[in-house]
């Protein structure tokens, strides 16, 4: 999996940053999940390494524009640039479905692939044979939810060698092998399928928190993430507009992925008060972050990170 | 006037130029007016030298989606930026009050300055001491307007040099002279003040299509104006695409410009298949463009126009 953060400023965009965006990419199909779409969300797609043919879903964390301004653009060039039928499937807190008839009733859009909304609700909204996307709500001035996207577990893998050590011929019983299933050979030998497959390689968990102050319902669904994305609106030192405005501050973000137990945090959702960057006001934020939990980062637009198999799980 | 062109793609962006959007400025008090409205358009003022707080009007020529989207961002952003309580006015057909108020409604912005929508019909929309607005219909896919800004006739300069001359005392009697009225000196002497004053300038006249086919009623509006503004989505070899849009060619707008007399064409709204650099596609259309008018440029983002007064009318 490979996320690549395409906004990471919160309200409006500044020079450096644009407003809400991050791409989930799955690296064996190349296919691509977006979380949240601010305005000139397709701008920035344009400008990084994703292919819009090759976006699957949209999951949008609550109705605020700089989380949403950017979705019928995206929707309708993603019709423009011809060659992708593929489906898209929006998902969004309830409004989202009104949302989108409003804008196309008066500004006509006609897709020219098939597309489907589902109105989200806490709990698991997805599922396939890879992984299930669980949801559960956030405390914000509106309705706001957090998504995991967690992996299932894959068996181990098979352990070719061994089997040739034990004398057993490639055919087709490694496929039962393979399996973990026992077989016998020929010669009557049994053989156990489980002593040739290595352990089972743990799901990954990545967890993004759309906007909110620090809540246990986030430590809930953040529980052993591989990577936590979590908003970092204010420095603990504004903490006050942190409260008024439903937003967390960078230590709150730490507090929590570290109260989850997570193994990385990552933060986005700045302020354009502390993007100017001759005043390192940033690193400020990362640096009350880091003396809590020290496995953190500043995410920057465009800024890439490949979230890798864990070899044991938590 | 400086006109500065702050997206000049159809349908879609491209990594060189944004969707539809103009900003029509008047020099001396700074203020601005915005034409269409694209996604990312308050991304583009941004790197521009206009000021969001000095944007006073905006005028919408259609609801399609590349003219439209970027306006509640920009509409949200001029709030969040603060320091900006000076009233906005929208100008737009028919949906454009029932667009705003359909996203306001799921997605809350509060703005911090009074804001008010004016749906438009064919005929005068808008009159103060210097200038006049008029929109006429167009030919496209869904209703569309083009838009006139006329500046009304100014009074000429005082000749104080040829007072002067004529030996009357500079003091109260200028004033009466300079608003041509006819004054007698202390010695008897009767001087008529026209005499003292030059022609009148005239008032420039600006004039954008939005998008269209080329139209009778296009001519009509850009009659004798300064600078049309005039889409040029396609290339005359690709007529069929333009007349199957609702567009124009480059050649179809330059003859246009022609019939229409006006002084200065800019061409804008380039389909994204003609905006590789590396093909000279859009050299073609401007020279297929100056075959029938060449007073004839091409607009790019962020090209900027000053829109002189003329010497003479007409």
């Amino acid at each position: 999996m490979i996320i690549t953060f395409l906004g990471t400023s919160s309200g409006a965009p500044t020079t450096k940053r644009n407003v809400s965006a991050i791409a989930l990419q799955f690296i064996q199909t190349g296919k691509w999940w977006l979380f949240d779409c601010g305005e000139a969300t397709q701008h920035q797609i344009m400008r990084s390494p994703l292919k819009v043919s090759h976006l699957e879903k949209i999951f949008i964390t609550h109705l605020h524009g700089d989380h949403l301004y950017g979705l019928l653009g995206l929707l309708a060039s993603r019709s423009l640039r011809g060659g992708a039928p593929d489906p898209v499937t929006l998902y969004g807190p309830p409004g989202i479905e009104r949302y989108v008839e409003a804008v196309m009733s008066v500004s006509p859009v006609h897709l020219q692939y098939p597309f489907s909304i589902r109105v989200i609700e806490a709990g698991e909204i997805f599922a396939d044979d890879e992984v299930t996307v669980i949801c559960s709500p956030m405390k914000h001035r509106v309705p706001s939810f957090a998504y995991a996207v967690v992996e299932k577990e894959r068996p181990g893998s098979f352990r070719a060698d061994l089997a040739k050590q034990a004398g057993i011929p490639p055919g087709p019983l490694y496929g039962a092998l393979k399996r973990g299933e026992t077989v016998q050979l020929t010669d009557g030998t049994v053989i156990d399928g489980k002593q040739l497959v290595g352990p089972p390689q743990p799901g990954r968990k990545f967890v993004y928190s759309g906007d909110t102050v620090p809540c246990q319902a986030m430590v809930k669904l953040a529980e052993g993430a591989d990577l936590l994305i979590h908003e970092a609106t204010y420095a603990d030192s504004d903490k006050w507009l942190a409260e008024r405005s439903g937003h967390s501050t960078a230590r709150q973000a730490a507090l929590i992925a570290r109260e989850a137990g997570v193994k990385q945090l990552i933060l986005t959702h700045f302020s354009p008060r502390y993007d100017r960057e001759e005043e390192h006001l940033l690193d400020e934020l990362l640096a009350e972050a880091q003396r809590e939990f020290p496995q953190t980062l500043l995410a920057a637009d465009f800024f890439r990170y490949e979230l890798k198999r864990s070899r044991e799980k938590g």
